[in-house]
C-alpha cells in the first residue's frame, strides 16, 4: 500500500500516520520527495480494508498494491481449473457449449430444444425456472415446476443442466434438481445468495453484474471459494454502457483479462448481452477467438412465442450453422468444440 | 405501442403482424408513409411485456408509449405520497434526515452518535448492522446485535431506525426492530427481496442500483407496491460512470424527475454517492436546492477508526453546522427542516 | 416521428400541434387510445431537427422513425463499400492490415518498422505525425517532417500510409503525403475538420469518439460523404466505461451493427482500445471472427523507448505470429488476409 | 510515481528498471515486501509521459503521484482566479450569470433577449454563432453575422457576449467580436483550438467534454494555461452515462472537487446539461447550492420556434423568477447574485 502525503502534512501528522500504521502490525517506509513525501506499507493489504486510513489528517490518497482477491487470483494457483459438471469438462481445451430456452416453458417444449441443442452439438442445456424480471408484471418463470422440466429434459437427453437460483431459500432444490447453479447478472453482489452457494461443492456459473468492474466480478467469485466451493465458472455477457443499439455493451477483453488474472474458467453469454438475435452468432464467434471457455447461448425453436427473450433467441437450424463456424474458429485459436 | 416496418416488409408480413396483435386483443391502425410503414397499436403495452413483437418477420423496431409502471405513477396518485415513519412524516414540506454510522458498532457509540445526530436536528437514525461489502474479507456487521444496538438507541433518543436487509430470511427480524427497512443499491433488483418487503406495510427506503435507470428503479419500487406495500420511499445514491474522482456520480437531476414521474418521496445520500466526507455538505446543500424529500447522511465521531466507510463520514460538528445551512437553503425553496 | 399527448392535453393544444404540423408539410394522423393520444407523422424526419416539436403544449414525447443519417445507410446503397487506398483495397474479401508505430520518431525506424509490416502481411503503413495528447507537457509529433520519413518508408516499401490530421490548416499537406487521412477519437465531432476533408477524394478512416454512440458515428461519417467525399472507412477503436483494467471497452457488436446500418467498410483498432500489447492480439482475433474488413495495429521494434503509447505496442515478431493466427480465423469466416 | 514488480521479476529486470530510472535523472527507492518487490521514484512525474515503463520487463503496474497539471493547479496558485470579462469579474463573491439563446437567429430577436436577460440580472450574453450540430442537416448557426448580432447587442445592452468557436481559422473574428470564447466539449480534447486561444489573453470558457475526467478536463485547461492565457473559466455540463431521461447527467460534485483541485471558476451549465426545461430550475439551484461562481442559462422567447435546442430554453419570464430563486440560495451559501 502506497500512501502519498499532501503537501502541507506536519512531521506531528506523519508521526500520527506512522503510529496507527505500526499499530496496525504494518511496515512503514517514508520516503520523502521535493514535491510530496510518500509512505510505502510493506504487510496484508487486506487487513486493511476496515482501515479508512485516507482520512488521517495529513493523508492526500491510499493506493492499494496487492489484489484484494486471493483464491481465485493465478498468482495463487497457477493450473487452470476445470469445472466437472456432472461429467462435462468446463476450462479444458474442450469449448463448453450452454444453450437453450431463456425461460422454460413447457415440458414437450423444453424437451424437444434440448434434443436440438445436443443434435446441434451443445454439452450442457440451460433454461431459466425462476426468472429476474425488471418489471413485476412479465413472466416471472414456473419455478419448481420449471426445474423438473429441465430435469426430464437431462433424462432425455443426458444433457447436464445449468438454471438460475434467485432466493437463497431454494439452494435445497438446486442441489438436488440443477447441475450448475447460475447467479445472475443482478445478483452477482447479492452477498447472502454467494455465502449460501459457497457452503456446497455444487458447479456455480456466476454472471458479472451489469455495471460491475472485473475486481468487483473476481471478489463476488472470491466470496464462493472462500467458503469453500472451488466450482466456479466466470460469465462475461455485457456491461451497461451509454450505447442504445444493443441492450448491454459485450466486453470481450474482460475475457483474457480474466483468464491472465484468475484460474478459473470463463464462459461468453452472447445472446443477454447484446439482446438481438442477429448479434448472436458474431459476437459468438469473437468470443471464442478471444479464448473464451464456453458459452451461453439461448436457442428457442419459436423465439416469436417464447415468454422471455425472444428477441435474442436463435431457432435451432442457425445454432446448428452456428456450431459449424465455430468449430473451425474454435481449430484456429488452438481449441475444439 | 408503435411497430415500425421494414422497407421491405411485404404485404404477408404485415398481415401476420396484425393477425398476432389482434390474437392479443389489441387494436393495430396501419399509416403507410414514403419510406416506412407504421403500426400504431391502442392498448395496454403493459399485457406486450412477454411477446417479442420485434421478432416478428417484417419488424424493424417496437417503442412503448405508455410507462411501464403504474402504482408510482403521479398519472396513477396526483398527490404527494407521505410515508410515515413511526411518527415522523417523509415527503411532507419538512424534510427528513436520516444520519448515523455507516455501520453499527458498539453499544455506546451507536448511542452516543444517535444523541448527537438528534441534537444536531436529525429526525431518524440510520445505522448498518448487515453490510454488503464488496469483499469477503471485510468487515460483514453485527447482524442481529446492531440491530439491538440501534433499538436501544432509539429508545434513548426516540429516533426512528433505518438500516439495510440483505436476506429475505430476516423479515421477521426486521419487521420487528426497524422502523425503515432498506433495501440497498446492490439489492435494486433482488426481485425477491422486494417481494418480501412488499408484502408487510413496512416503510421501505429503496436506493438506487449502481448503474439503474430511473426505469428501472421505478419499476422495482413497482415491484413493491403491488404486493401491497405503499410506504415506499426512494433513494438516489449515485450512479456509476467512468469518472474516479468519487466513488459515483450524484444523479440530481434525478430529484425532479422521480419526483415528477411519480408520488414517491425522494431522498439523496451524498454520503455514498460520493465517498469522500469533504464533498458531502456541497452535495447535500445542492440535493435539497434540487427538491430532495430528505438526506441519508453517514454521521461518525470517530471516522478514522470506524470499521466501514470512514472516508465519507462526517464529524458530529460539521454534520450540526451543515443542518444550519441546510436550514437556509430549504428556506429558499420553500421546504423547511 | 410518433408524436405522444399528455393525458391532459386539450383539443385546443392538439389542434396547434396538428397546425404546426402541417406548416412545415407533414402529414400528421391522430389516433386516440384509452390512455394516450398518439400524433403519427408522415414525412421526412430530417428537415424537423430544427424544430423543437417536444416543446409544443400538450406534447408529452416525440420519437422519430427513420433514421437521421441517409448517404452512409445501407438502405440508400445496398453494395458495400470498397475503397481503393492507393492500389489497396478496403472492404472487399480481402482484410486490410493497417500496421505501424503509433507516433512516427525517426526515419530510419520508421523505415525498418515498415519493412516488418510489409514482411508481416500489412497492407498499409499508419504512423502518427501530428499526435492528439491529454497533457501538453506529452510528446506532440513530429509534424511535417513525421509526414516526410512516411513518405519515404511509402517509397522503400510501397506501403499506403495513413496519417492523423488535427487542424483544417494542414489539409494541403495530408493530401500530397498521406494516402488515407485519419480524423481521431478526439475530433470525430471536430464538424470544420469532417467538413474540411469531404471537400476531396482522399481516403478518409473515421475513429469512433470515445463516448460516442453509433448514431453519432454515423452521422459524423454524414458530414463528410454529404460534402461529397464517398471513400469513408469507419474505426471502432473503443469506448468510455467504467471499467478501469484496459484503457477503453472494445466494442466489437459495432462491428456487425455499423457493417448492417451502412455499406461503409469497418476497422477495428484493438491497440488503443485496450492500452495493454497483451491483449491486442486476443481482440485482433475477436475483431476478425466479428466480421471487420481490416484492422489498425501499433507495432514497434522497441516498445519500451517508443515516445508514444509504448504499452500497448507489439513487436514485430509478435505481428507475425498474429497474422498467421488470423489468417486461419479469416477463413473461418470467409475471409482472406 | 510508485513501481509495482511482478512477483517473478528477476533480479537483473529489477537492475534494467533501476538503470532506466537513473538515466531518466530519478532515484529510485527499492522496497521488497513479502509479496511483491515496489519501486518508489523521487522526482518530476510530468517528464516520464513520454516512457512507458509499464512495458519494462517485470513490471505489474506505475501509478503516478503527482498532478499532471500544474499551472491550473490550486497547488500551484493557492488565491482564486478573478476572470474579468470586460469589467464583469467572475470567480468572486457575486456570482455570473451568462444567458441567452442556443443559437442567435435574428438581430431583433437576439437584442430583444439580450434586454430580457439584463432585466432578469443576468451579466453576461450568451449566443451561438456557429454551432457544432451532431447531424449535417441541421442548422449550422449564421456565423459571422451572428456574432454581429451579438455586438450589436452588446452595444445595446452593455452586457459582454461569450460565443463558441470550432475552427482555429476564426480565431481574429473571435478575438475582435467576443468577451469570451467558448470552447464547447466537443472541442475540450481539440488541441489545436486549445493552443490557439492559449496564445491570448482573451477570456475562455471551457467546457468539460461528453466523457471526459476531471482529470482530462484540468488537463486541457492547461493547454491553454501553459501558452499563456491565463483567463480560463471550466464548465461542468453534463456528462454521458446510460441514463436516457435526460441528455446528460449533470456532475455536481464536479464543482467543488473542481475547485479544491484549481483555482479556476467553475461554471454550471443546467440547460446542456438535462436538455429539458422543466430540469433547468432545480438544476440551476443544485448548481448554486454546490458553490459554482456562475451558471449558462439558455433563455429564448419562443422556445417553440428556436432553431437548437428550443427543449432545454426557459422563457424570460421563467429565467426572472429563476434568479429571485438563486439570489436566495446564493445568499444561503455566502454569495451574491
Amino acid at each position: 500500500m502506497i500512501i502519498v502525503l499532501k503537501p502541507e502534512a506536519t512531521e506531528r501528522e506523519i508521526d500520527h500516520i506512522v503510529d496507527r500504521l505500526r499499530e496496525l502490525g504494518l511496515k512503514p517506509h517514508i520516503s520523502k520527495g521535493e514535491e510530496r513525501t510518500i509512505i510505502g506499507v510493506i504487510g496484508d493489504d487486506r487487513i486493511l480494508q476496515n482501515q479508512p486510513l485516507a482520512v488521517l489528517p495529513g493523508v492526500e490518497s491510499v493506493t492499494p498494491i496487492l489484489a484484494p482477491w486471493k483464491l481465485v487470483s493465478r498468482e495463487f494457483k497457477k493450473e487452470q481449473t476445470i469445472v466437472d459438471v456432472s461429467g462435462v469438462k468446463v476450462g479444458g481445451r474442450k469449448l463448453a457449449i450452454m444453450a437453450g430456452p431463456c425461460a422454460v416453458e413447457k415440458l414437450e417444449l423444453t424437451v424437444s430444444i434440448a434434443h436440438e441443442v445436443k443434435a446441434g452439438g451443445g454439452s450442457i442445456l440451460r433454461g431459466g425456472a425462476y426468472k429476474p424480471r425488471t418489471s413485476p408484471y412479465a413472466f416471472q418463470g414456473l419455478g419448481r415446476e420449471g426445474l423438473d422440466f429441465l430435469v426430464e429434459a437431462k433424462k432425455q437427453t443426458g444433457l447436464p443442466v445449468v438454471s438460475e437460483i434467485l432466493d437463497p431459500r431454494d439452494i435445497e432444490l438446486f442441489l438436488e434438481k440443477a447441475d450448475i447453479i447460475q447467479i445472475g447478472a443482478r445478483n452477482m453482489q447479492n452477498f447472502e445468495l454467494l455465502k449460501e452457494v459457497g457452503a456446497y461443492d455444487k458447479p456455480v456459473l456466476l454472471k458479472r453484474g451489469l455495471a460491475a468492474t472485473i475486481k468487483e466480478f473476481l471478489l463476488s467469485a472470491e466470496y464462493i471459494l472462500s467458503r469453500g466451493n472451488r466450482n466456479v465458472m466466470l460469465c462475461e455477457r455485457g456491461i451497461r454502457t451509454f450505447e442504445t443499439q444493443y441492450r448491454n455493451t459485450l466486453d470481450l477483453a474482460a475475457v483474457p483479462t480474466l483468464k491472465e488474472l484468475s484460474h478459473l474458467p470463463v464462459i461468453v453469454d452472447p445472446s443477454h448481452a447484446t439482446g438481438k438475435w442477429t448479434l448472436v452468432a458474431p459476437m459468438a464467434k469473437a468470443a471464442v477467438a478471444a479464448g473464451a471457455d464456453g458459452l451461453l447461448i439461448e436457442v428457442h425453436s419459436n423465439p416469436e412465442c417464447a415468454l422471455c427473450d425472444g428477441e435474442e433467441s436463435i431457432k435451432p437450424t442457425k445454432f446448428k450453422e452456428l456450431m459449424l463456424d465455430l468449430k473451425k474458429i474454435a481449430e484456429a485459436v488452438g481449441r475444439e468444440l
